[in-house]
């Protein structure tokens, strides 16, 4: 019996060292939310804070810092200050956002850190915090819906001759992949943006959701979906990241995929689509590529005519002659939120005009540079493909 | 022109909105790292700290906080105070660590925050640093080897009856499970511990590692590895957790993984696993349910003969009768790591004099109550099962 009470002592101490960090958690449960606030989708299962009202479209931030000087929330470009209580607990109600997923970031006395209510979303190049705005019952296309078949997000590592150096990449196989033992598909590289990794698409893009609803609603063919990282690391010590991602898609990635899994090859099948840089990656790699893709979207993300380039000569002269562009490219998907402004539909409109066809252009309304526009997109692209 | 300028400057500006919240890691690329120090194998590819001296186990860390008061690490039940220099970047560099993966905290005026340099660990219920003191070679069976056939980590979300919400898993499953699309498998199901999630198998475990490397020897049969959540979420305002999670494996995870995946059902072919929390949310799954399970696993984590139980009665008498139990159980493995202290030796032998047969006691030396140790009881306890 000394013996057993020992051990649960240990346990408990055990658990109490490790409980230190969960503090300001346990705190949140002390007090209701304020009417018309939940606690954000993003958080933590076990977090209160950030809370979202649906109908103000708000968010309230908690943290819990009696020894701080200045507690600030930077959320879309604003600095909120937070106010702090007697208990030292800093609040802060934001102003009204625009609907979907946005990064932010708590400042303690300048510092910016992760909010710990939230779950990491890498962003930016840290793992950040996120909340979600709601979009109301129109966002039921990227949740999670238990009376469809669902298909299987795949967690991958790859040996790539090219980076020296295993590769992370997630793989979206539809639901009758493994039913079909003898089916083949085609197959779409999704690419994430800037400051973002492979894992963007299937975490803050709910890919398998979207994917899901729309092959069970015969929308879109049922399609694997590779989603790689955009960015290289090294092994050497400083990590720098460089080198040309397309000619890793391109030789390493695309023959371990066609190895691996079971896909249609011919370039009929295949599609590249990215967001924000993800976009102008998949120009770098389709473009000079014609014979190995049909299909290719950017989500905010064409840079097309920039520097000294014209749409004659960018892209080593891609677009110069329109007649043989269109031969290749089945589909050239553009998209770009309502609020982001960076001009997808005057480069669209000048693409039009030069006489590339196959343009497909999209707006999201009421978004910015953000991943509901890319939700969006992916939803309203990826019935346009393989057909 | 003017309309691709504006293109390139609205990208330049969002993303230097964007690269705000990274300045401290393009700050970090300014100073060498000391003699003997390379960046932690747990921090994003851009970080160069927290460092790691793999020679004397130390870990050194920096964080940019010029208006901060106090900053101090917190690592492994002890606070390092950081020093400030004249630009405001705070540094300090640790006793030497038990080698592994150890969960910290950075303090900024006493706040606890996830340390930016580092990827999340989800740890104490919420996004964590962590860093790895490395093992050196003999950890080379948990890292990726380019030169064996590899399985996959399957993310899918299932739907719970029981808890009324679909609940997210990962599943293991071997290289040629592909390939041999007849062939069926054996699964074990593993568990996680206090204040982790379903992914902390598959990331500070590195599951897929330690069992491409066995199966490929020839050492563990192929098998499937279910890795599922031990807490319960709830659609609530509140999530609280409750609810009894041994009925949600039992009734609603392995009947979704055996219509899922190309298994054997009978109790030969199922096993389960778990550490800390995760080792007594085994013992409250299997021994109720000795018809389902034949072989278990508790990795620091058998809290069996607590409060008013003795062998005799714990588990609602399990052990009572060890010839009915022996004939059930054909492996209970108990393991501990040596610096935990956790009682794991007596609990063992207490059972083995009781007659309990098929015990196997594993001690990880040198480890903690931390991931290498159940790293090490992975790669030890599953060889010993389905055979």
């Amino acid at each position: 019996m000394k013996k057993a009470i020992i051990i649960i002592a240990l346990f408990l101490i055990c658990n109490l060292a490790l409980a230190q960090f969960a503090g300001v958690m346990r705190g949140q449960k002390e007090e209701p939310l304020p009417e018309g606030f939940k606690p954000a989708s993003t958080n933590t299962f076990i977090s209160q804070y950030p809370a979202v009202n649906a109908a103000t479209r708000q968010a309230m931030f908690r943290v819990v810092a009696p020894a701080a000087q200045i507690v600030q929330v930077d959320l879309c470009g604003k600095k909120y200050n937070m106010t702090k209580d007697e208990k030292g607990v800093w609040t802060c109600v934001s102003d009204p956002q625009i609907v979907g997923f946005h990064y932010y970031a708590i400042l303690i006395d300048s510092v910016a850190v992760m909010d710990r209510g939230s779950e990491a979303y890498f962003g930016s190049n840290w793992e950040s915090a996120g909340i979600e705005i709601p979009e109301g019952p129109e966002g039921d296309y990227y949740r999670f819906n238990k009376n469809i078949p669902h298909g299987q997000i795949r967690s991958i590592d790859y040996w790539s001759e090219i980076n020296g150096k295993e590769r992370h990449i997630n793989v979206y196989v539809p639901a009758d992949y493994e039913k079909e033992t003898k089916k083949k598909y085609p197959v779409l590289y999704l690419v994430h943006g800037w400051g973002e990794d492979e894992n963007g698409w299937s975490i803050q893009g709910h890919t398998a959701n979207i994917m899901d609803g729309l092959i069970a609603a015969g929308k879109a063919v049922p399609m694997i979906i590779v989603m790689p990282s955009g960015d290289i690391k090294t092994n050497s010590d400083v990590r720098t990241a460089s080198g040309d991602i397309s000619q890793i898609y391109i030789n390493d990635l695309i023959p371990f995929i066609d190895k691996t899994f079971r896909t249609y090859t011919d370039k009929e099948h295949r599609a590249m689509a990215g967001l924000s840089r993800g976009g102008f990656q998949t120009c770098m790699t389709v473009l000079p590529n014609l014979d190995k893709f049909a299909w290719m979207g950017t989500f905010s993300g064409f840079f097309g005519f920039r520097g000294n380039n014209t749409i004659e000569t960018a892209y080593n002269g891609a677009f110069k002659d329109p007649e043989v562009f269109n031969k290749q490219i089945k589909l050239f998907y553009m998209s770009i939120g309502t609020e982001e402004r960076m001009g997808a539909k005057e480069a669209a409109d000048q693409l039009i005009n030069h006489g590339i066809k196959n343009i497909v252009y999209f707006e999201s309304q009421g978004t910015a540079h953000e991943w509901l526009t890319w939700r969006r997109s992916l939803y309203d692209f990826a019935p346009r493909i393989f057909k």
